[in-house]
Parts: structure tokens; C-alpha cells; sequence
């Protein structure tokens, strides 16, 4: 029967499944643990069940099964979602390419890089990066980083069959693209509880009702295009783009020493105000279904 | 006539006129400027006009007058939208002062800081930075410093009423709290593009298809926390606090120099495809519009 592999049936694992079945194939996975995949039909039918206001209501079958190579034989589509180990991805990689010859292979993984892991295939232009966005199923971005342009089509036709948005990288970095972004948000809103500017809700509020609002529908440059008045960036970067570099130094390069952590630990606990993770979480994947929806109405 | 006084009628001055009467408020504009003001009325009801879907329909008067003093002397509140330079803004209190003795000053500066800004004045007190951010008729968000709590007391009061969402700025710093953060984006978006790991469209994707998504409805603190797990951010620092810390020390700080500048403005172009400013602003501003709808009602 062919289906995707999952390979690897963790949270990301099954928030996969929930996108590919929902959007009406077959899945069949595969975990070293017995209770992940005793877990997986369960948790990945929770996630599909986030999608139907979205409109997909496919019912592809999900399968598990007890070996790797029963997952993958027939597979045409693998995507791997180990832990975050080197060696123990390149073995997972030696067992599938034993198993199966042609279908490409996609890992998840949020801190490698192609050339790390696909260091001993023997056919590692079969190897893509494919790293998803929390959580997998709703949020569309997925970045992509393959060896050849014409793995790189067959990776953007894939996903964005599913649904997905994907990028290419076109450099390897670690932390590719949006997590080095979010990272250097986040440094400088550590840096502004750190030295007392402003208090972790406060930092937190000016984002979800500031640039973050305008972040849910225009990049980063664009914005700046916009703030170029008529003449765009080209204007802006004439006329204020050395008033950014002086901004750029004046940035902070906070240590997450143990005053600062605890200031972060008791400046969320007073944001989330007694709720829990789990009513945070609910919270934000009700709203980011009712945003999702909206975009795709556009 | 007790109304709000807007000091400066450009584009900041008609945004927040704008917003002030379609809350139901008079206001009374001066702008040493002819031109800005014989275009101040039909700039603000532009605006207005964009608020309507929100429910904003009050019809506030609009008033626009040939003098400074006119504009203030009975006025409730005065904000200040004039250039960004010291010895103008300093001016321009001197004036307030002599004509109004009761009223907030507030000042919509992006640049700089209450102590620059209030020094020389009679009633320093008074004065309060209070930074809207683009467009300021319809992102809710106002960064306010005062000197006293009761005078920030004052100015969350009043801008909570006219539907804007203050944080509150503990401590001066150039950039305020939201202009810091998106700063230190932009900063890591313009070093992914120098370096070659993505092209600018692709970056603007990554943002808006991924972490910008999240940032409409949770902040990065927030995102952090939900990240721990059951064990929130706590559990997040303990464990992940060091590989943070390596991945801002391998963030780039980029020069905006003739290349890179090249690079952005031929990547913005491309991502662009022909829209014009004023097309992206008017698209941008129908989906903020949107959003914005979306999480009142929630």
C-alpha cells in the first residue's frame, strides 16, 4: 500500500499525520517505543480533528506498524522526525535506504544541517530538510533545504500539495530561517526584562498588538518598504538606514543568568495569570485557526 | 470648546484624529504648516472611514485652527506629532505651556526620550511619550513613559477609552520596547539576505507563514513558555537556556552597505511583483482590519 511514512511517531510525528491524512492520504508509522505507537492513531486523530474548520476532512488511513522497513517499503513520501541526535538520525537513514531506493527522505529536524546528517548515505542527494513550524498541522511554513533544484520542485510540489507554505533555503545555517529570527526577537526581548525597560507581559503585549500584528500579514522588509513612504526601502535605507545601524548597537546581548531567568519565570507566571499550558495552548491554536482562516479566505 | 488638541497635522496628527473622533471626540488641529492644514479634514475622515467595520462610527467634530494657542487653550488632552527634533518639540511645550496650564502633553515621538524632551519645561510632569505605531488609527498598541504613576494612571485611562492597548515603559531606552523588537528582527532578516541563506521573499514568508503568525496572538516570552512543555519555561531555560545562548552568539550583525542595500532593494522588488505602495499598504490594511475584527470578537 503505498502511503507517507512517518518515521518517528512523536508530537511532530503525529501532527504530521494529522495533515497528510486530513488531506486524504495514508499514513504508516513507525517508533522505536511501544508506547508512542500504542499513542499515535489517538493523538494524530485529536490534531485532525483541529483541521475540519479549515476544510480538510479527508480520512486517510493510519497505520502502524512494528519496523521501520515495513513503514518505508512502499512509502513515496518518508518523513523522519527522530530525536534531535546525529548518530542516531544517520542510523535511521542506513536502515531506510535498505528498505526503500527512490522516495525522498525529509527530516524535521529544527537543528541540523543537510550536510550534517547526510554525511555516510549513500545517496544523500535523496535527503532533504523539510523543518515544520509549532504546531506542524496549523501553522503553514516549512523550510526547506535540498542538494538539487529538482529535489527542491518535487519537495515545493509535495508540500504544497498538503497545504504548507514552504521556503527554500539556499544557504545551510543553523537554525535556518524562522527560528534565527525568533531568536533574535526574542534576545532583545529578554534584553528589555533584563534591563528593566519594560516587564515580560508588557514586552509580550507590545508585540501581539504592535509589529506582530503587522507580522501575521506583511515580512519584515516589506514593512520597511512600506515605511519608506512613496520612494519604498530604497528611501528608507537612504535616509534612515544608518539611524537603524545606530539602533542595531544599541540592541542588548543579555546573558540568561539566574536573575534574568528568574525575572522571566515570574514575569510569565503574572502574565499567564493561573492559566495552565494546556488552556494556553488551546487558546492560542483556537485563535490561530480563526487567523488561518481568515488568510485563506483572502 | 473642550477637545482633544492635536499639535502637528500630518500623517501621525490625521491618524489619531481619526481614531478621536470616530470615538465620539472633538478635535481641534494646528500645523504651522498651510498645506497640512488645508488637508488635515479629508485626511482624517480617510481614515475614519477605515474604522467604520471595526464599529467606530462617532463623528467627532473637526477643527482646524491658525494658531497654536487656539488649539490648546481649552483642551482636554494634547498630543504631539511634530518633527523629530528636539529644539522644535522643546519649542512647541514652551508655547503649550504659556496657553494651557492643566492639560497632558503627550508625545507621540518614536526617537527619542521623555528627558531629553521635557527638560526646560516649566511642568515637566505633564509631559508623557506616548508612541502609536503605523498606522497609529489601527494598530492598538501605545508605548507610554510618565514620570508619576499617577500621571501613567491618567494616560492608561485615556487611551484604554479611546480603544488602544498602553504598555507601560519603565525605563527610557532609544527605540522605546516595540521599535527595539523590531529592530532586532530585522537586523537577523537583513543578515539572512547579506549571508545567502535566503532570499528576502522567502525571509518575508518564513516571518509571515510561521512565527508572525504566532506573534498576532501570543507573544515571544509567551511562546517560550508554551514551549517548556508541562513544565513551561522553567523547564525551557533549565534545558534549552544554553542552546539559546549559542544560537544568539551565531546571529549576524550585518552593515547595510552598498551590496546588502542592492540585495534588499532587488528582493523587495521582486517580492513586490509590480504592487505598488500604495497597493501593499491598502492590502495590508484590509487584512489588519480583519485581524483586528477577528480578535475583538473573541
Amino acid at each position: 500500500m503505498p502511503a507517507i511514512a512517518i518515521i518517528g511517531a512523536g508530537l511532530i510525528g503525529a501532527s504530521w499525520a494529522a495533515l497528510f491524512t486530513a488531506r486524504g492520504h495514508d499514513v504508516l508509522a513507525w517508533d522505536p517505543a511501544a508506547a508512542a505507537r500504542a499513542d499515535f492513531a489517538v493523538r494524530t486523530r485529536n490534531m485532525q480533528r483541529q483541521l475540519r474548520p479549515l476544510g480538510l476532512k479527508g480520512k486517510g488511513r493510519i497505520g502502524v506498524v512494528a519496523t521501520l522497513a515495513e513503514a518505508v517499503r512502499d512509502a513515496i513520501w518518508i518523513q523522519e522526525n527522530g530525536p534531535e541526535l546525529i548518530p542516531l538520525k544517520r542510523a535511521l537513514y542506513a536502515e531506510i535506504e535498505a528498505a526503500n531506493k527512490r522516495a525522498i527522505i525529509a527530516s524535521s529536524t529544527s537543528s541540523f544541517q543537510w550536510s550534517q546528517l547526510s554525511a555516510g548515505m549513500k545517496r544523500p542527494g535523496r535527503l532533504i530538510v523539510a523543518h515544520p513550524f509549532n504546531p506542524p498541522h496549523l501553522v503553514p511554513l516549512v523550510e526547506i533545504y535540498a542538494r538539487s533544484k529538482t529535489v527542491a520542485d518535487q519537495a515545493f510540489a509535495f508540500y504544497e500539495a498538503m497545504g504548507k507554505v514552504p521556503i527554500r533555503i539556499r544557504r545551510e545555517a543553523p537554525g535556518h530561517v524562522a527560528n534565527r529570527l525568533a531568536s533574535a526577537l526574542w534576545r532583545e526581548a529578554v534584553n528589555i526584562v533584563a534591563e528593566g525597560i519594560a516587564d515580560v507581559a508588557d514586552v509580550d503585549k507590545a508585540l501581539v498588538e504592535g509589529p506582530g500584528l503587522r507580522w501575521a500579514i506583511q515580512g519584515a522588509h516589506m514593512t520597511y518598504h512600506l515605511g519608506g513612504g512613496p520612494g519604498g526601502i530604497a528611501h528608507y535605507l537612504a535616509h534612515l538606514g544608518p539611524s537603524q545601524e545606530k539602533r542595531w548597537a544599541a540592541l542588548g546581548n543579555p546573558k540568561l543568568d539566574a536573575a534574568t531567568r528568574q525575572k522571566l519565570i515570574r514575569g510569565v507566571a503574572r502574565e499567564a495569570a493561573g492559566r495552565s499550558i494546556a488552556d494556553l495552548a488551546a487558546e492560542r491554536d483556537a485563535m490561530l485557526l480563526a487567523l488561518l482562516k481568515l488568510k485563506t479566505r483572502k
